[in-house]
């Protein structure tokens, strides 16, 4: 892999930085090759690929804490990997780093991604580095999934259950919060900032993925990355009560009159999973995510009529703004 | 893969220009997943996976055609494939577009893309667009190779031959040429800039790889990619004579005082690839590149002393400034 350009600056980086990532591996030729090996553990698996990039003033802020950076980083492309239904294996880096990049900023930021690559059991297969006016960090992942299984995002059926991981809206939160949009008290501005800050992606995904018909990760919105998985084929009637909030979050909403529940599903890097299954599946799932600790919600289901729906317990015109997404 | 975002124009760049490139593949999801299986040759086949970038005002000028900059990721990449004795299979996009770029230079660019994934063999398995202030492009190459098969860049025997395949030098004439350095007739102007605005992989490597100890394809120049290789434990002599320079280079060397060799192995994007193998396997890999029409030339061999020597038929003191690469 080509982490090593022409001068010493670079090597530097890599030597100091980087290297302990790849934990030795063989095929990381240490970083001295322009190229890496990536063995196949076996004829019964198959790789999962995917690629994401975070930007600075798009994803994040120039003087986030490289830790969060990092942390987002591997967030976004773990949580497509776990969506997959894979479990991680390695990923490539192609860091672009500006001039204000320096050595506490790339300890901080290796010392994240090492914390992370212990804790899901991954290694960095090799790289590269440029230079660039604005941190633009890709990344590339890499998984492992049975050959005979095969994620869907877009393949159910009539009345199939929709289910979602974890709660929605703290990470939107935390960033209207660092936007000054709005202010709670010093704590609850910190608890959810930190939400956004330093997401984790929901490792279920590779444990049910025998029992589903589709699955994606909720990376622009619960109603947007639901709009995408509908494909304009179906629709999906939601029950609103039943979204997942956490306790903080519910207790905002009834003090906040002006902060609605729709600002919450419309938008936000929540990396829980929406899953799409069969009602017969619905136990087992349960059961599944349950053993595992993994909070999981029945929030509705497929019906023929195109657009997302939400039933009549609720006050429809809140969400009238999502009909443009049917 | 993440190719679709929220608005509907990032749609449109991979509905109507990238979805072509994936050649119906199954496990690229026709882009409509965030993941994307690579299907596994058979258990005699590992992958070898390489990345590159290639940024505005660095590699390449911001005006330039966007046929060349497809081009130069691509090569950049496939030489990396084919230096590691590979076969390119399938490769990902992650682009970073500033405002300027447009329909016409997406469909120039992704149809010289499809071009070359012709000429090759491989298809686009997924990618990740995003915004930019500049353009960036990021590609991460995969290529099969048999299980058996290890190709380090620096590992090899005193003695050993230093080969190198096709010419130096055009490339970085062209871009001289390009920043007005120097100036030739119109001709000859337009034929080294070409060179340099559309590199070519050399693909001998997969046909040679059994027989050869270190294998690297020229990126930084001869004499910067060669230093790599030798990692500071040998060194090579080298009988400058032999060093294959075209015709057209040579009248030019011949007509510059100025204009000396020094510059063109000390720098640019040659492509080729510098092999380094036994005496013993010298007749073999000639005879496989002959019958390939791929041109290679033995130029030296390696020595115990450290760094890049000359052979004392030349004149020493125009490559003296070399040793600092030792």
């Amino acid at each position: 892999m080509k982490l090593i350009k022409n001068n010493l600056s670079e090597k530097l980086i890599i030597n100091k930085y980087f290297k302990k990532l790849n934990f030795k591996k063989k095929g990381t030729f240490d970083f001295e090759n322009d190229g890496a090996y990536l063995e196949l553990r076996n004829e019964n698996y198959k790789l999962t690929v995917t690629t994401d990039s975070i930007s600075e003033d798009i994803d994040f802020f120039s003087n986030d804490d490289p830790k969060s950076i990092a942390q987002k980083i591997t967030t976004v492309n773990l949580s497509d990997i776990f969506a997959m239904g894979a479990l991680p294996h390695s990923y490539l880096l192609n860091l672009h780093l500006p001039n204000y990049i320096n050595e506490n900023w790339l300890k901080s930021f290796s010392h994240q991604l090492k914390k992370i690559q212990y804790k899901y059991g991954f290694y960095l297969l090799g790289g590269d580095l440029s230079k660039s006016n604005k941190l633009i960090v890709s990344s590339t992942f890499f998984g492992f999934i049975k050959k005979k299984i095969k994620i869907y995002q877009n393949k159910f059926n009539l009345n199939d259950d929709i289910l979602i991981t974890g709660t929605i809206g703290e990470s939107k939160m935390g960033l209207e919060i660092l936007k000054k949009k709005f202010s709670l008290n010093p704590n609850l501005n910190q608890y959810f900032i930190s939400k956004y800050l330093y997401p984790n992606p929901c490792n279920l995904g590779p444990l049910i993925s025998g029992h589903i018909n589709s699955m994606k990760d909720i990376s622009d919105g619960l109603i947007g990355d639901l709009t995408d998985m509908l494909n304009n084929k179906y629709g999906a009637l939601i029950n609103v009560n039943k979204i997942p909030l956490s306790v903080k979050t519910k207790k905002i909403l009834n003090v906040k009159n002006n902060y609605r529940i729709d600002n919450l599903i419309n938008a936000g890097d929540d990396y829980g999973l929406i899953i799409i299954s069969s009602q017969k599946n619905r136990n087992k799932i349960f059961s599944i995510a349950n053993s595992n600790n993994v909070k999981i919600t029945l929030i509705g289901k497929i019906i023929s009529e195109k657009g997302i729906h939400f039933d009549s317990h609720l006050d429809n015109k809140n969400f009238k703004k999502f009909d443009h997404f049917s």
